[in-house]
């Protein structure tokens, strides 16, 4: 049998739904407890925290486009299965490294270690997210608007996950290049809807019919 | 077309306004562990934390009135568009400024870069507001009741935000009355059915009558 | 008109409760983060923890007991007024001040000063609970058991509130018995249901009978 | 009368569920602000984070296969009775600790007081949910299929909480072996449904027919 006692139908959906929000509105939270206010007053104080507030920035638009793409995703689950309920724990596990990660650049802009970190952190989601997609691929809807919406995730997120995976290489040896070419693929999931969005859905549109 | 797929009908407006109220409720709580137990005994030691403490008093409180703003605002939407998410994930960051605005203030009171970034913390959910307010009229209910909130809280909104601009100018001058300005301010959004309100609304019905 | 706009009906009131939750939840939870894992090995460093640990048990305790009481109580209320609303608001700020004065009784106790403030901690939210039940008495469920309810909430809630002002005055001059005396009225509220409840309820029977 | 008042029927049960994820997701998020990014650059001063970050993987497993089992668990209830909220409370409470005994044993790994508070604060929760299970076998579902899950938790639930028992002991003596031990249990729990399991419900099946 596929599903979990305890989280039957959509019922049992919205419950890992509603846990995952929980999780989610925490870990956007906290990272806010890294911006001390400075005990030093005037302007020069103050300006040193723009790394900090810069990763803050960051990390907090992450986590909200993952917020909304999970809800997207949840959008085609059917029912919650084995598969589902821990790629999900997983995701919500690598989602929480992120605050780390970010804070950990912040104060090593340009070191190679960091931005080697930072992108591994942003890689590590983007395994548990299709890992997430193909569970509730094999047992959520199977609409012709869901197969479309799988086909779409599934071609952006291995190319977003190829894209991390060069950026932890090169990382290692040019940071700059590294952090900036991770922090890119965001764009991608910034415009779910967008054009980019569009164009893959064309010509995927293409090949169905 | 307009609906975001995840997010469709009222049960997605529920969504956005559950994740909305956990960020909120992790926002007014995580102010109070700035409140640190003074090591020393004795009252003075104690006395000595009440800036720290009327900061999150301030802060409680205004966090408390966008949360009641934000559900009376939802109660008019009727579709998750991309501007009406955006734009409260911008109020939300916004809004997870001002514990750090307010400690800021609170450790360097009367200082003028502390009380501009104070009324600059202001400034900003003030504007996301009219954004998210904005999206909701274009794409939410349309009934005489809303026609009327909007224009009242477009008005209220555009009027709080002028004097939260103006406390960012005169903070960098006369720091106590850009401070004392920006906190008058609250005023309107504690009593949003009250006299204030009514009166608001009295002239627009006769405008709009 | 009473109600508020966004909070109507049953499902207003399910709102406030969620978000009551939610804040009841992070305070609970955030108290943990009190408890510093000791640097030293060994025995005697862990059991220096004691007062930190007495601490928080005692917390969570009223945490839960407010949380359970606030369910019951919610149980019977049918619509959100103003006064709901904001004694709601403000029962949940005095309960997050909660953590802060525990911790400060952990590290002073037996000092009039922080055996005061602990009562008072205790007393604020017990003042905030008696203004909710009134607000919650004209605006909702009038049936008998709801009657029952209301007058054994203000009995007990009047008395409980009279024990915490008389363990301000009394931590003051002898802050073990004020310390006690707050704490002891816990365990009225911790057997809702049990023999001294029904001992409360079956007088006001005779007399509304 | 069993039931408590404003937690009647399956809303009682949904909402204590609701606030019990609520504080599950805030224990499970907040250990990662234990992992503070190091001040020096280089692996090196990364790689000295590996016992906190291995205490945060531990304990996110444990809290996240709780949150499985105890949805597992709520699946069956059909009352709120003063055992049930209770019961649940205290095991909200001991899972609260299992951070703060992580964090203690990263930090002294091989010390045997370390050893022996991590194997309690394990024990703890067991026994929390070996009374919580009880409490929903006399008020909850009847059915074969809930039968045949109370039977297969408690013989679990008291062969975990022998094992942790055990550890405890063990690890006064052999800190490497206590914490070994009581690590192992940890998986009958993370394969709720694998051949475990079901070696344990055929047995039973065998018995019951």
């Amino acid at each position: 049998m596929n599903h979990k006692p305890g989280f039957e139908g959509r019922a049992g959906i919205t419950r890992v739904e509603a846990f995952s929000d929980g999780v989610l509105a925490i870990i956007i939270t906290i990272m806010v407890l890294e911006l001390h206010a400075p005990e030093a007053s005037g302007f020069a104080a103050l300006w040193a925290l723009w790394p900090t507030f810069f990763s803050y920035v960051i990390s907090y638009n992450y986590i909200a486009i993952y917020w909304v793409n999970h809800h997207r995703m949840f959008g085609h689950a059917r029912v919650v299965t084995n598969g589902l309920l821990w790629s999900n724990i997983v995701l919500l596990f690598s989602l929480s490294m992120i605050p780390f990660s970010t804070a950990y650049l912040g104060k090593h802009f340009g070191d190679p270690v960091a931005s080697a970190v930072y992108a591994v952190s942003l890689l590590a989601p983007s395994f548990a997210f299709l890992c997430l997609e193909s569970s509730i691929r094999r047992s959520g809807s199977q609409s012709a608007e869901s197969q479309a919406y799988y086909r779409s995730t599934t071609r952006k997120g291995t190319f977003a996950a190829a894209i991390y995976a060069l950026a932890v290489l090169l990382g290692v040896f040019w940071p700059y290049v590294g952090v900036t070419l991770a922090g890119l693929v965001g764009l991608f999931w910034i415009v779910p809807y967008g054009p980019l969005d569009s164009l893959f859905l064309r010509c995927e549109d293409l090949n169905a019919s």
